[in-house]
C-alpha cells in the first residue's frame, strides 16, 4: 500500500482543533486542488464560502444543531451547488438558459462533492483535520440567506478545518463484499455481512475513545430512518430553481 | 506544495488505455480506499459494480452515447447511490423505513462523490487514469435493468480504469476567485474574470495535443444549457423510490 492509500485509509472526522492557524494561502492550495478534480462536462459548478465573520460562524454552528466546532475551528467552508455563473455565461451570449432539471441538479451536487473530497484530502496531507458538515441543511433557508447566495446556488454541506487536538480511531467500514459487486447487484448475502458487521461496529463503539455507546450499525440505521430526513429540503430546492422537472 | 496535491493538480481524464492489466486485489484496494471518504452520519450509501462482462460492457457503452472506452477499459466500475442495505436494516429490526426524501437523495449521491473521488486519487497514485462517465445517465433505465439493480439504487455514473496510453494536458479552471469566496457570495466579479478566463480556455482548446476546436468556456456552457438535460431523470428516480417529497 502506497503512503497517498495509507492516508486515505486513515480519514477519520476530527471535531476538536488546536489554535494553530491555517493561512489564507493553505486554504487557497486546498481548494485550487479541489478545483482539480473532474467536473462533469467541465461545469465547474462548485463554489466554497469561506465563513470567517464571527458572527456568521455562530449562527451557522447553532443552524447545525449547535455543533461548536462549525464556530470553533480555524476554517469554515461551506461547499456551494453553483449554476449561477452558467447563468451568468449564458447572459454572456444571449443565449436562454434551460434550468430546473434534475440532471443539472445531480451534476452540480456531484461536482460539490468531488470538489470537497479533494480538498479534504489536500488539508489531511498537510496534517490537518477536518468534518463535514451536513447540518448546515438543517435551516438551509436562514444559512443561503446569512450566505446571501442567489437563485441556483444551494449549500450542499459545510467543512471544518484545522490542526487536530484529538486523535479518534478509524470507524471500521462495511465488509467489501457489501459493496463491491459483480456485474450485478445481488443482495442475497448482505443481511448476514451486515450481521457480521454489527458486532464489529458494537465492538468499536463500546471501547472508542471517546463517546462509548452500545449501538450496531444497523440498529442505529433504522432508528434515523424511522424518522423523517429534513422534509423541507424539496420545496426549499426547487424555490432555488433546482429539481422543479 | 507536497506530493499528494501535486498528484491532485495533475489530474486529467484519461480515455485510451494500454494493455497492462489491473489486478482484483489493485480494485478491491481502491474501493476500500473509498469506503474510507467520509460519509453522512454512517450511512455508507454507495455500491460499486464492477462490471466484467463483456455483452453488458457493449451495452454500457452504447447507451453512454458509443464511448468506446467504457468498452475497451481493462477495469469499469458503476457507482450506485445505495439505500437498499438501509432497507434490510430496517427490515432486520422490524423498523418501518421512511423513504423518498429529497435529503435522502443528497446524502446517498454526495457519499458516491465522495467515495468515487478516493477510489479515482487511490487509483491514481498507482499511476493509473481514469475518466468518470456520466452518459450512464442517458439510458439510465437501461443501465438499472442490465445491472439488477432493486428499488433504492441508482447508477449515479461509471469510471474507466486503467494504465494510461495517452498524455493529455491538464485543463485550465476557472480563476480562484470566482469559486471561493469570503463570507458571502458576490458575483460582482464573475463576468470579467470569465471572460479572461474564456480566452485561456480558447488558448487551450486551439493547442491542445487532441482534438483541436475554436470554443471559449462560456460559449460551450451557454451552448450547453440551450438543450434539455436528461429529462427522464425525474421519472426515473420516483420510479425507483427516490425524489418523492
Amino acid at each position: 500500500m502506497n503512503q497517498v492509500i495509507e492516508l486515505l485509509n486513515s480519514h477519520r472526522s476530527i471535531r476538536k482543533f488546536t489554535e494553530q492557524p491555517v493561512s489564507q494561502s493553505q486554504v487557497n492550495s486546498f481548494v485550487a486542488a479541489g478545483q482539480a478534480a473532474a467536473t462533469s462536462s467541465f461545469i465547474q459548478a462548485c463554489t466554497v464560502i469561506q465563513v470567517n465573520d464571527t458572527g456568521k460562524r455562530e449562527s451557522l454552528s447553532e443552524w447545525a444543531g449547535n455543533q461548536a466546532y462549525v464556530k470553533e475551528a480555524p476554517v469554515f467552508l461551506v461547499f456551494c451547488a453553483d449554476m449561477n455563473r452558467h447563468k451568468i455565461s449564458c447572459d454572456m451570449h444571449e443565449a436562454e438558459m434551460l434550468s430546473g432539471f434534475t440532471e443539472q441538479f445531480i451534476t452540480a451536487t456531484v461536482d460539490c462533492g468531488l470538489f470537497a473530497q479533494n480538498v479534504a484530502i489536500a488539508a489531511e496531507s498537510e496534517g490537518l483535520g477536518l468534518v463535514y458538515i451536513g447540518g448546515l441543511r438543517n435551516k438551509i433557508d436562514l444559512v443561503a440567506e446569512a450566505l446571501e447566495l442567489p437563485e441556483l446556488v444551494y449549500p450542499v454541506f459545510g467543512m471544518c478545518l484545522g490542526y487536530p487536538d484529538q486523535n479518534p480511531e478509524v470507524k471500521p467500514r462495511l465488509p467489501l463484499e457489501v459493496v463491491l459487486k459483480q456485474d450485478a447487484y445481488d443482495d442475497s448475502s448482505d443481511k448476514d455481512l451486515i450481521a457480521e458487521y454489527d458486532h464489529q461496529v458494537r465492538e468499536y463503539y463500546a471501547t472508542r475513545t471517546g463517546g462509548q455507546k452500545d449501538m450496531s450499525w444497523s440498529e442505529q440505521i433504522s432508528g434515523m430512518l424511522q424518522k423523517e430526513a429534513r422534509p423541507h429540503m424539496l420545496s426549499f430546492l426547487q424555490s432555488r430553481g433546482f429539481l422543479k422537472k
